[in-house]
């Protein structure tokens, strides 16, 4: 059986908001192999949801609706549905205590118009929503089936996985799923994972990969597609392990594992502490290693060095260097990470210096133009690039370009 | 004339990728009065791709796909599209001679499957792409009215806003617009909004008034609905007045203003510069601030101040002070801010340390409680506040914490 999704909202059509539930569901329902068809999002309008929905059914689908159950006037999806299903609308005295208790609780007086919400369209059976007051509702019958789904996400989410999904895998529904992985690789371009991939596609069939370009790095998504289900994890965790192999130094995980944590975990592991001395990113660096839980028994912080004055006062680089050489150099990306490694008594760190736009930019050192310097296992390394885009690109592809660096000197460290 | 968006992919389908670009083509169309009254994503399938154009039309409406005009296998829009105008390809030398230019400019070969991207359907009006590769087409014939764009979002949104709606607009299809205008608030949960906002609605009728909190504080979106576009900036405008006199200190932009920037341009015009000293928020503040362009004449920076190791050495906080008192402590977190000031020389100075979670905290020190401390205009303040959330939540708020008492104690200055 196939699924069709309604996503219901005037809101959601005009683009002032972004319809994240259908997305949600249409993952859900991928995984466990629940096909689903079509999505569509009309107006709160009877006569558009009425139309939407009745044309799913023609064409011999489930259709799911989310949106349109709350109190107010705006939400109309079950009075369309029930009319659909020539269903009157009864009030079920239980739905209406949980509603008053649930009030109650929250010491809110409960309103005439919330008895709408424990209004239920004769036969249809209630999906109980524990995280609000509208609950689910499933209708079937001679046009065929429709399960109506509030709009809040995390309410819909909720029925969907813990009520939806488990009856359609446990009626049959479910067929063979769509399962993916993600491998996560950093520091080349999507040109070059290209050429390395390209050649093992043949190999890595009937595994499709899609390429997913970002300012930290490339991701590859590796799908099965109507595999058994333990047959298409095999497949994928060899794939994963595939790819290991021709990205050595780039991947650096799978999944929705961050860089930053992956870095982190590799000085914990090696008892390592680290500091950062920071100009154009002006922490945006220590921002993403501190967003790790944990961080703190490896990081130890660092200097937010964005103005030249506070190279020299913070991190000791000799005016002279700054005059002679410029802020977004080699002697004084070298001097800013020696700097942060006496200051803060770390025992690696990372500085990073250069030219993030929109001005800025000479002959010799264009916009995009920048330094760092890695300073690991008792040596410092510099390393200068040239990053391409906004000043918001810069900084981003930077910030991941600085946790790179790091992260492949200290697994190099053995 | 009403729209039909037909947005084609089965990732979009299956929630692999988010549809952005039917709320981008929602809210630009709404802009200018052209009424979408249904956004509908199919699967990169024939017969999905032609229901669904062909239903639109059915009902009267101009349709408007984006997706399928590339190259491979997988896109096939134009060829359904031709079919359902019984309108063969043909190709069309002037396109073709553009993309073996544009080949040749990136110095790639064109292969013959690039040849397709040449064809246009008999009588369709081509629409000249800048940004990419594929044209968007025209149709209008018996069936009705179907314009094609390209799916990848930049050449989608050029298309959209200088080929088809001006075009739209020139025939009289725009009506009375939707526009819409964000104000923007912080510091104030969104129950202490809706108190304030709540009896002026009446007042600011026929427009609307939506809440929508967010980590940074609740934004106010005030919408026109079919107004004259006169009549509506006129009432936005004034709204947006009445509404910043209710919201002082508060209200710190509209649209899409960013409280670092407006931070940064009260400092700039009082000739401030600004450092920080962040513990729990590891550089986030420090990043908000360099994000802006030109943050360099006010931004100094600071010291992220992790370990109590780093509060002492590059802060100058007395380690009988941590020990007395521990790192999230008021008399610690005036050290700070004095020791960044001390040591970048800065005219103000925000410092954080604060109980992120997910461990550590204390019935003392809960999850979630944060010290601030800003030295503005000669004088330290300090401010303990208790954050809800995850680490990222609290972290992420604390951010916007420190940017708001920076900019009320700025302002406050005169």
């Amino acid at each position: 059986m196939e699924i069709e999704l309604v996503t219901i909202g005037t809101e959601l059509v005009l683009g002032f908001t972004v319809d994240t539930n259908g997305a949600f569901a249409g993952q859900r329902l991928a995984e466990v192999g629940v096909r689903l068809a079509r999505r569509t999002s009309v107006r709160d309008d009877p006569a558009e949801i009425r139309a939407a929905v009745a044309e799913g059914l023609t064409r011999g689908r489930l259709v799911v609706t989310t949106g349109g159950l709350g109190p107010t006037r705006d939400d109309m999806t079950k009075k369309v549905v029930a009319a659909l299903f020539d269903a009157p609308l009864e009030l079920q005295e239980p739905i209406w205590d949980d509603l008053v208790a649930r009030f109650a609780k929250l010491g809110r007086p409960i309103s005439p118009t919330n008895r709408t919400q424990a209004e239920v369209p004769r036969g249809a059976q209630v999906l109980r929503n524990r995280r609000g007051t509208a609950p689910g509702l499933w209708l079937a019958g001679a046009p065929g089936e429709v399960i109506l789904l509030p709009g809040v996400p995390y309410e819909m989410r909720g029925l969907l996985v813990e009520e939806v999904i488990p009856r359609l895998v446990g009626r049959g529904s479910a067929g063979a799923a769509i399962v993916s992985a993600m491998v996560r690789t950093t520091g080349l371009p999507e040109s070059a994972v290209g050429e390395r991939v390209g050649p093992l596609e043949a190999e890595l069939a009937p595994l499709s990969v899609a390429y997913l370009p970002g300012y930290d790095g490339v991701d590859l998504r590796l799908t099965a597609w109507g595999l058994p289900p333990a047959e298409a994890r095999a497949r994928l965790a060899a794939a994963t392990d595939r790819l290991r192999a021709v990205f050595p130094g780039h991947m650096y995980g799978t999944g929705d594992d961050d860089l930053a944590a992956v870095l982190l975990a590799e000085c914990r592991r090696r008892r390592l502490t680290l500091a950062v001395a920071e100009s154009c990113t002006g922490g945006l660096v220590g921002g993403r290693i501190a967003a790790v839980p944990g961080a703190s028994d490896v990081f130890l912080g660092g200097v937010i060095a964005y103005a030249n004055g506070v190279k020299e006062g913070a991190l000791d680089v000799p005016a002279a260097l700054l005059a002679e050489h410029g802020a977004v150099s080699e002697p004084v990306v070298r001097a800013m990470a020696e700097g942060a490694l006496r200051r803060t008594g770390a025992d690696g760190a990372v500085a990073i210096t250069g030219v993030a736009g929109p001005t800025g930019g000479t002959d010799q050192k264009p916009l995009g133009t920048v330094w760092f310097a890695f300073a690991v296992g008792g040596r410092v390394e510099t390393v200068r690039v040239g990053l391409p885009g906004s000043r918001h690109d810069v900084q981003a592809r930077a910030t991941q370009a600085a946790l790179h660096g790091l992260w492949r000197r200290v697994t190099a460290l053995g």
